[in-house]
């Protein structure tokens, strides 16, 4: 933290996007935090509600060039796939901590990302020593001694949501097979308008959009397949629903034996108790019984639950994520709180909205 | 119609965007129509079920160009607003009939549209002659004789609702001062994305988009203020909600005296008894006791109704269509079979459906 | 059909619902049937269109009671589960077909109907002579020489999506284990409203409403287990989404082995090729490339689609379909036509709507 | 204030609602208030999560019978109409101030409930002290002295929107008759499911549920027309639209004479400046540049803008709230805050979310 303020002297770099504007709310809000600057190329000189119009009133800062972004404490990159790592050594001169927040630094290994990407890794020397962004795995690193990591990645929204609802398993060798069918909604892909994101051709549909093949398998397998959890295959199909914000994994597993719900109710319990952002939602009954994005929006939590086909043995784990939020926005100042030895739930405290 | 075929042989230019997939959908199943060919500079060669995937598997045709678009019975314009006034004259060589889907032909004062449309119309020796496209006013001018029209322009989706909400009341000289609240869907603005209606922005708006100055007030007052009616002041207010199809009008009329429901009703059935597509809805009670654009999806209805505020004497006079049918290409195919001698109701049967 | 009208008389039990109103509007405008009475007990008396407004300015029919229902060549019957099976000799007295909708007559064998709805079935001696109502397997079956068949069961709406996205592969015995993620709409909970279904709480949820044991499971086992597919383990998880009328179903298909597209392409062609119905959506690419119930509301379509994953092998096999069409009363105007000699895509001509 | 907390010890009677449940997310974590006890009669002995999915893992709180209310602060009634007024002297002798939600308080006049209502007023010695919730124009009378106010009563939902919207013209006199056309969410109609709000009924509705004589004119009326306004015909109009949370008020306001922009600017300015949840939202271009509910969701605000139409010169005020929020429990906060000499803006800080 900087001296003079006692508070996190923060810079967003892409901060026009949805993801920059969720985390100006946040950082604008955070009672730890100072935002230095907030840069956007096409926007400079202009104030933040222009595009972020829940901001109006709440801020009188201009949007500036990336150029003009002073030494900061901390920098969030929020730029397109393949920007990051082409620009991270001027990040990592300009702030003791980068996270960044596109998909970068996920992978440890350039040669899967070469696979799974289709090109060269621009700075392979830093994939070994980027932070993969789940605190529910590597808290730890996040926070050397009382030095924050210099560069922390943010987890695909996505895989977030796969993580979350599979790690207990992967941790008790209980899955034999994984196949994970997401739904999500239309801001993931980003502020930029499509002809598929036209309302009259997005409204209301069940657009099957990767079926097979999604890149975000890659970085759950790495996550869930060393060390103490075993390797197993894992299968990914996302399809897009009426929704703006939300994630919902629902996990389908062929458990490698027998479990009952009181197994599950151990394994998640052991790996989720203490956690701030996870929440087990798994009862027996009531329309709220299982986890639903609906009423996350906003929130940093995930929610997690799990049942059991009685007739098949199938595991169904379930998370549900915002993935402006836990999904990116969220879980980058959970980062920062973490790396600066704050109160992680610090600027996190929303609630959610219901009904909504 | 043709000697050969028995059918009216048609074609539709700019039939890749809303209007003109409508104009297909209806007309491949129209028992006295044949489609000749559509056009899409940007699709030629494609199949039509490339961007009106409800297509699929209905028809062989391809896109063709403009260019190739034979001489046909009547043809269709679907083309942005200024273009069709520009090739007029080349059309109607083509066709014993135009149907002009674009603003260019509503207006029969060349100096209102300079005054609407800040710029001069460039065939002004057609506005004169052109069919203002309301059969519930014009249907004797679009077929003369046994002749069909030369040029019948359609009317605005917003200005179709108005002027049916309005009509009985400005035929009866009851309106002293008429307010209209319309509210719309995303589909109006058709098939081009824009920040506008990119998902995440649209889904859920209730966008005050046009408050003030909406251009479907002058061909409203065009209609309803000659002859009979007498002039009123006429106030448009156009608001974009969640809904793809669909346009309701809420005229609030202030009304030149103390009216009562006996009243409305003797007005209402006297201009819509025997109209095929207009429904009078005014019920006392019931959750679809008042016109709803919801069922009227894919239809060809004009739902109206009416109530008094016994406290103000203001009227309530409402109408509901879906903007791409009865606003538009619903509306083209119901002037086709005036103009052509056809059951006024062919190609227009569907009834909508509930729920939806 | 009847000597006298050449038509089919039809009359239909609990028409209040929505599958009772969506087979008033199917039937009231089919070229080849005639609507003797529409029965409501607490409607008796009462237009249709006052839970049908669809249906308004369709017809002067009013409700009756069951009483009241005259011979018919077909009744079709819309009851709450459990009903039907009651009173199944009374109609089948009445009718020379019955056609149930509800789940009463899906599952030829007591002991697995008993297994799953947990009480005994009050007419197990109709069960094995009454037709699984999947045309796409059971045509034959429903009319047998010149007779139509005497108790024709309509298939559960989520067993009809997993039927048809699943019933080539199993045929061609490339199934080792499929999982059936289901995406539906609100509509497939019937006209009475719940806590569930009250829009604040439905509106935008992703509920995890089924997850494990679907009912819907039994009987597409019956069907794709038996004979030349063999047996396979076959999960079912319904999730709830925001939409109205819809099922998609994505089946995640473990195959026996490799396979590849040209495979799929030959099985799914083989299977499909002739059914007025099922049109196989499975392209490289475009925003429509796979199948999306959006489109298809109003229709009688299944849209079956499928992919392969490349790392994998994983096949997804997709199904969209309406589930008050195709799911339920689309499907059942479909065995009448069958049943009675008629062009079986007689009064299911709707194409859909795009955009909506 | 509790001599022993420092906090505003409160209550909240009937929390089992929509209103309920906003004012406990709200208190839950106000910096200066305590939540003692929510109650509901049908839920006792069960957790908030039950009926608040959101409140889950934020407080260990059951809910009890209203009989174990103890003396507090301030009691938040959360009541259907007609019950508060029963019980109002119970409340009274509970606690110091009583902020009552329902409408049993709104008017001053019991001969004006009467009309309205239909019924006589139960405690009409309560209505002339009874503070009317609308800070912005009776802050003065919310705390006296150091003491709270005995009795404030929540203002309507749209009555809000519609109070914010015509106040500065009303007191600038520039008001000649005003039409409120007035767009509504779903969650106005409270957590109780009927036919109305039944999904597949209620999603996509645009349903003239109140076109003349909601009461909410007779609150705006009283409020706006006294004193220093002047009286003027007061219209209202209420449509549902597909929204849960949300109120936009579109009011059509003939003037008493031609106005400006800059003479609105005036009046808006100076009737809003200090205003801490009310914001101006009038700017030239840009998706933003009126107010739109969609991005309240959650939050205290009040966007209010303006437009003139050039050519009639009626104005055009908007105001968009979140009806749960300023238009019921953020507002009773507010008052709380007033009542109590604590910050105004305490425990209303959320900025609302976009996208979403």
């Amino acid at each position: 933290m900087s001296a003079t303020s006692g508070r996190v002297r923060v810079s967003i770099v892409g901060a026009s996007g949805y993801t920059g504007g969720e985390l100006l709310r946040l950082l604008l809000d955070h009672p730890g935090a100072e935002v230095l600057c907030a840069t956007s190329r096409s926007l400079a000189g202009q104030p933040l509600h222009r595009v972020h119009p829940n901001l109006r009133g709440r801020s009188e800062m201009l949007f500036t060039v990336p150029e003009e972004v002073p030494a900061s404490d901390a920098v969030f990159l929020c730029m397109p796939h393949g920007e990051a790592s082409r620009e991270i050594e001027r990040w990592l001169d300009r702030a003791r901590t980068v996270i960044d927040l596109s998909a970068d630094f996920r992978l440890r290994d350039a040669a899967v990302y070469r696979a799974w990407y289709e090109e060269e890794h621009p700075a392979p020397g830093r994939l070994a020593s980027a932070v993969y962004g789940l605190p529910e795995l590597h808290r730890r690193e996040m926070r050397v001694g009382a030095e924050p990591a210099r560069l922390i990645s943010g987890v695909g929204c996505n895989a977030t949501a796969m993580n979350l609802a599979l790690l207990p398993l992967a941790r008790a060798g209980l899955i034999e097979r994984a196949i994970c069918d997401i739904k999500v909604g239309s801001s993931e892909a980003g502020a930029e308008p499509s002809a598929g994101s036209h309302h009259p051709e997005r409204s209301g549909a069940v657009r099957s959009y990767a079926p097979v093949g999604h890149r975000h398998a890659a970085e759950v397998a790495q996550e869930l397949s060393g060390g103490e959890s075993g390797g197993f295959p894992l299968d990914v199909s996302i399809t897009s629903i009426e929704m703006v914000r939300g994630v919902l994994c629902t996990a389908h597993v062929i458990p490698t034996g027998r479990v009952e719900m009181k197994d599950l109710w151990r394994a998640y319990r052991g790996a989720y108790s203490g956690e701030p952002f996870v929440r087990l939602v798994a009862e027996k009954s009531g329309l709220h019984r299982l986890p639903d994005p609906k009423i996350l929006a906003g929130t940093n939590y995930a929610d997690v639950g799990f049942d059991i086909d009685p007739r098949s043995g199938r595991i169904v784990a379930l998370c549900a994520i915002d993935n402006l939020m836990k999904g990116a926005a969220g879980s980058a100042v959970q980062y920062m709180n973490v790396a600066f030895g704050l109160d992680e739930r610090a600027g996190l405290g929303f609630a959610g909205l219901h009904p909504c």
